[in-house]
């Protein structure tokens, strides 16, 4: 790749002019290792922490534009909103050759803020039909056709360069666990060994790379994967191979023991997570970033998140209910009955979904939000003892 | 039913207060029977001739109230949209006595403009297991359920009041074409008793009642029909039983034998009418309501309306295509490429058919204002005519 995707609009977002990537703390918390930041991108400041809804496919599924800047449009501290997009999904489909071709993915999918694309990693892991990974590259099959895929570092970062995404993520080696300590030392030493590759592969000055810590539930290995990941020049720092099924007082253990080794001066970002408690006790751990397909997949499928515990509208207690959601959520499945969503969802009616993407969606928009106000107002850990009393009380919340 | 479902919020628009429903007409153009007029209803001002979006079960498929709203938002000369709901699909679900108790069904699905409801007749027609039909009732089979119900004008009245909408629809007679004469007078005859039987029944001052003309394909019986309705106190006058396979030559013909024999004082409304050349023939014809679910379902099926003519976003040929829908279109579909509205079919993504359909309905209330812009401005039979050419340059529309 040479060819820049996406040039910047206007002048003063233009990524070659000044170093376009800057982390800054605003505060700290003081009972926690939380952190109240601003991230800056080519295509605005992200304040932190935050979390990024998922657009696997160039879309956040069910919402538009409009209706997803909607979600952060009654906070006062947002300026602007970072989304995520899937590489192994747009490679495969509609292919990063025409999205290019297309002038890059926000012209794309018309997205003005700032996007962030994964490598691709994860989706091999639990998506394709892999075949063989080795130093060189992993090889699997797409999930869509079938036909034989190779995927290395280089090619990654040629695939996200294509893209023109604002944070390009490194290809890792995800592994299941339970593992062998064998086998989480081999995948997490190549991974630094990738993370180093696709930082050389790189050539856009618009694009920031994000490094993967990895070592599964290992605090060693992680610790020592974060300190060999931390001596080069990646714009950020994430987790992953977290949230894979392994109990939450475990991710928690991991991520207290690999943050500390992770650069002050540098954005974290967990991915794939998750319910609020867990951003919360991320948050407290000194995490900024995070994603979760929670709210948008659990809202398809008729379930809210609320400050009152989960709600599943398509249960009969809400047939005949005139209160919204939340009384004072803006967002529009709030201007309308439980009752309603509930026939919506009882009718396979398209609205229903997209209803209650927005409001869980604008739920965790809000949950950000207090936790960036608390960690100012040193709060913070008031905030985390609610949530972790109203999560207890939870049947769990996947759906 | 005797308790008002729906109040109306203001005192402006309290419907006991004055007479709620009047027809005004504008003006006429000079070469066809086209007439620009305004209808007066509780919930505001309709501007005609003009198109109402289907909203089948308290919802028009896939977009909420706000995006709904856009759809008009750049037309200088709408006031208020007006909607439809189906009484056979809200009965069976939530039902209206549901809805009822929920506040009407501009509250349960919060839409504050003017909402017309159809009687069922055309639903038990063509969507039930239809067991039997006499002088008392229609009686059915639920095609959610299968239990059995039995369906009177005067309960397709008290569903219709339950709901509150703006406009309620007589329970008529549908039957399938082609008939014996005999079968077409018998069904007329009973349907000109039945709308008689839905005024008796009627009670709310703020619901205008219209009565449906039946007749087949017969000029006379038609004719007939019209001028027996035309003798009682309906607000308005519907065109029933047309659009159900015949050539539209045949319902052009049938619509020019029937309007001039309808009160020019009320309004005209042709059901479930239809493609754009129908209802600016129609519109020809001295029609002044449309509704269909052609823009909604063909846009959810890929399927968007131009005025380069039809476009199946499906194709090949749209896979690199930069250029939107069209070009001075304001919806947020049009702000996208092809290219893009193209891999949201192809990936299977809710937002395809969401935008295509918001995309159809700003195409069918822009054909609506330049029909009401070119019979004030005396052009309409030059519309008229470019449609003719594109119509006839076409494929067939419906997918």
């Amino acid at each position: 790749m040479t060819e820049p995707a996406d040039p910047p609009a206007a002048a003063s977002t233009d990524a070659a002019s000044t170093a376009p990537f800057q982390y800054q703390c605003l505060a700290r918390d003081v009972g926690t290792d939380a952190r109240r930041g601003v991230f800056t991108t080519p295509h605005g400041d992200i304040q932190t922490p935050t979390f990024m809804p998922v657009g696997t496919q160039a879309t956040v599924k069910g919402v538009t534009g409009d209706l997803l800047r909607q979600t952060t449009a009654t906070l006062p501290d947002v300026t602007a909103q970072i989304i995520l997009g899937n590489t192994y999904h747009l490679a495969l489909r509609p292919g990063h050759e025409l999205i290019r071709q297309m002038g890059g993915l926000h012209r794309f999918m018309n997205w003005d803020g700032p996007i962030l694309t994964d490598s691709g990693g994860f989706q091999v892991f639990s998506l394709s039909a892999l075949t063989k990974i080795d130093e060189h590259a992993a090889v699997f099959r797409s999930h869509i056709d079938g036909r034989k895929i190779e995927l290395t570092p280089e090619h990654s970062i040629e695939i996200q360069e294509s893209l023109g995404s604002d944070i390009a993520m490194v290809l890792d080696h995800v592994i299941a666990l339970p593992a062998s300590t064998e086998a989480v030392i081999d995948a997490t030493e190549r991974s630094v060994r990738w993370a180093q590759r696709c930082l050389n592969a790189a050539s856009r000055p618009d694009q920031a790379r994000f490094a993967i810590v990895q070592g599964g539930l290992d605090e060693t290995i992680r610790a020592q994967c974060a300190r060999d990941l931390a001596q080069h020049a990646f714009e950020g720092f994430a987790i992953g191979g977290l949230s894979v099924g392994e109990p939450p007082p475990e991710m928690y253990r991991v991520l207290s023991a690999t943050c500390p080794h992770l650069p002050e001066e540098k954005p974290r970002y967990l991915m794939g997570v998750g319910r609020p408690i867990d951003m919360l006790e991320g948050i407290a751990r000194g995490v900024d970033l995070f994603d979760c397909v929670m709210p948008t997949r659990n809202g398809r499928n008729g379930f809210a998140f609320t400050d009152e515990g989960p709600l599943k509208l398509r249960n009969a207690v809400h047939r005949d209910d005139p209160r919204p959601l939340e009384a004072n959520c803006p967002c529009p499945a709030c201007r309308h009955s439980r009752a309603y969503l509930r026939h919506l969802f009882v009718a396979g009616e398209m609205l229903g979904p997209i209803l209650l993407t927005l409001h869980n969606l604008t739920y965790y928009q809000r949950i950000m939000h207090q936790a960036r106000q608390a960690i100012l107002a040193g709060t913070f850990s008031e905030l985390l003892q609610r949530h972790r009393q109203l999560a207890g009380a939870d049947k769990p919340e996947a759906v």
